[in-house]
């Protein structure tokens, strides 16, 4: 068969297929741990055809079945202070224990590429290569909150098909880390020992969020100076309020080249899992995680839906008119516009 | 009349008033200037009470007729870096030039005492003394974006009332940057002059909002440290993106109590209004912000609305069982909630 009438075959055969066909196919060895399976079941809830849709809602319902086990950890740090190198020791330390790893990188300035599998395959050679460990980008969505919807269902598969510890990777720099943060239990921050100005490079929000500072690139000469800002990023966390986990933050050096402290990074993460787990923290805050997530989803459904309706954008464009020719104020024209809705009778839904 | 008749009656002609009466007798005397009758108007339009919100409008309406001409400086800065003493000598300056000057204060934490009237007479001195100058903090109103509205509107009544320079200040720490920023056209960063830690204390987003820099208690001794900050914090301005406005934020050094520092501060102030008048951006910005607080406001209004509904607290509060009972997550129980809002044909004005 020649190629482009194989590929026509293909898409009318996947169009004709029913609708829990796919999930149906895949559930069963997803949860066997199958990789190949692991990765479908990814590219299918990335995917914005309506038929795969429904099939996706299926399989993450069934998926929901299997306990949220796994240890959720966020990894971020600015370009350049060694992200890839250190996953690729730290996840060592894991599979090392006979544990599965998944790595899912986020990054929402993408949005051209949708992703560079081929890219993270070399970033991390060695973890790549081991049956253990599978290490995915996800892909930035075409829909409204595209990127957060799609790392949330593939944590979902990843802990479906048993995998221990799910790395997310923020590969973009900014708004990502308080998404990343909305999605984990521990929050690691990456940071290079400079000189003085540390704390200008990173927001202090991202700061107050972390779990704990790793200091990388602590390589043999460079002791001094790693030392130098633990003290310092200390110090700063010190100024922060008390976390409602009761974890205190932790700062750790480490040097990925010659795989020194990353031991004791695992450690620490060990004993929070430990603290939190028997605290009863973790459960409580995945739960917090997922009714925040709603509100906020909600909240911008309902905006989105408000302002996609013929009726609304010709009323807001007439007060935006109003508004900016300094004719009324912006609380004022708010009222107005209320009022003509409740006249209007306007149904938005 | 014993003083409780005498209230009583006072409360019974105030209701039995005419819609417009206030707003009608208030505004002959505000646009002389007079001060009594600029207190009053913002009484007015902080008032929560039915009559008085229409009178306000009506006030408001009338006000906006008036060009909006004055300069709107936002002042910010931590507790302890010398607000106060710094406006009073800034002040002094545009006083000297026969210019009236309006000071707001913006206090978002004093939920309890409303603002303390008493306190900020007593805190510029002199200032409250002159009758070219106008004090008075915003009442945090009981109503959502309660301190926004009154402020926006207490700034439009001033301009009314012929007042050339108004500053904003910012009491409290933390939101009310951002607030202040969408009200004024030039922000002015307050910071001491300390060791090492300087740019901890601030938010780098607070920082980035700032058109200039001003390190206060540079006072005879005191030189050296300051002019130390001066070059961090130049340094530091760097990094930032150029300004729509094109406008270079500088960084200064004073003394509020010695008046050094201060009329470079004012010939400063005036280069960015004469540089952004002629450049047509400030009335542009004006717009901007007017029609960005407009979608602001509807955006909280209409969710405000939506979740009043009792149909919606229904529905919400089944679905955040589901999603913290781990039954859905929170993009599924999202596109139910609209599916179910859909079908139930729901009206939410």
């Amino acid at each position: 068969m020649p190629k482009e009438e194989f590929v026509n075959d293909w898409f009318r055969k996947r169009k004709e297929r029913k609708s829990h066909l796919i999930a149906e196919e895949i559930y069963p060895s997803l949860i066997r741990g199958d990789r190949t399976a692991l990765s479908s079941a990814i590219t299918l809830v990335e995917s914005t055809l309506q038929n795969d849709q429904s099939e996706s809602k299926e399989l993450i319902k069934k998926c929901l079945k299997s306990q949220n086990k796994s240890w959720r950890i966020g990894i971020t740090g600015v370009p350049g202070v060694g992200k890839s190198t250190f996953i690729e020791a730290f996840g060592r330390i894991f599979l090392e224990k006979g544990l599965k790893l998944a790595v899912l990188a986020i990054d929402p300035s993408s949005n051209i590429t949708g992703g560079s599998i081929l890219g993270d395959k070399t970033r991390m050679e060695w973890l790549s290569q081991q049956k253990n460990a599978f290490i995915r980008p996800t892909a930035t969505g075409k829909s409204l909150g595209g990127v957060a919807r799609n790392t949330n269902e593939a944590i979902i598969l990843c802990e479906a098909a048993g995998f221990d510890v799910i790395l997310i990777e923020t590969v973009g720099v900014g708004q990502s880390e308080t998404l990343v943060h909305s999605m984990v239990d521990f929050f690691l921050l990456l940071m290079l020992a400079g000189a003085g100005d540390e704390l200008q490079g990173i927001k202090r929000g991202i700061m107050e969020m972390a779990d704990a500072i790793v200091i990388t690139k602590a390589d043999r000469g460079n002791e001094k100076m790693a030392e130098m800002a633990k003290v310092q990023y200390k110090n700063a966390l010190h100024l922060f309020p008390v976390k409602e986990s009761d974890w205190i933050p932790q700062v750790k050096t480490c040097s990925s080249i010659e795989e020194l402290g990353i031991t004791e990074i695992g450690e620490m993460i060990e004993s929070f899992f430990i603290k939190t787990i028997t605290s009863g923290w973790l459960n409580e805050n995945r739960k917090n995680q997922e009714v925040n997530r709603l509100k906020e989803i909600l909240d911008n459904s309902i905006l989105f839906e408000f302002y996609k309706s013929e009726q609304i954008k010709t009323i807001f464009d007439f007060y935006k008119k109003e508004v900016s020719n300094g004719h009324l104020i912006a609380y004022q024209a708010v009222e107005d516009i209320l009022n003509e809705i409740k006249k209007g009778k306007f149904n938005f839904l």
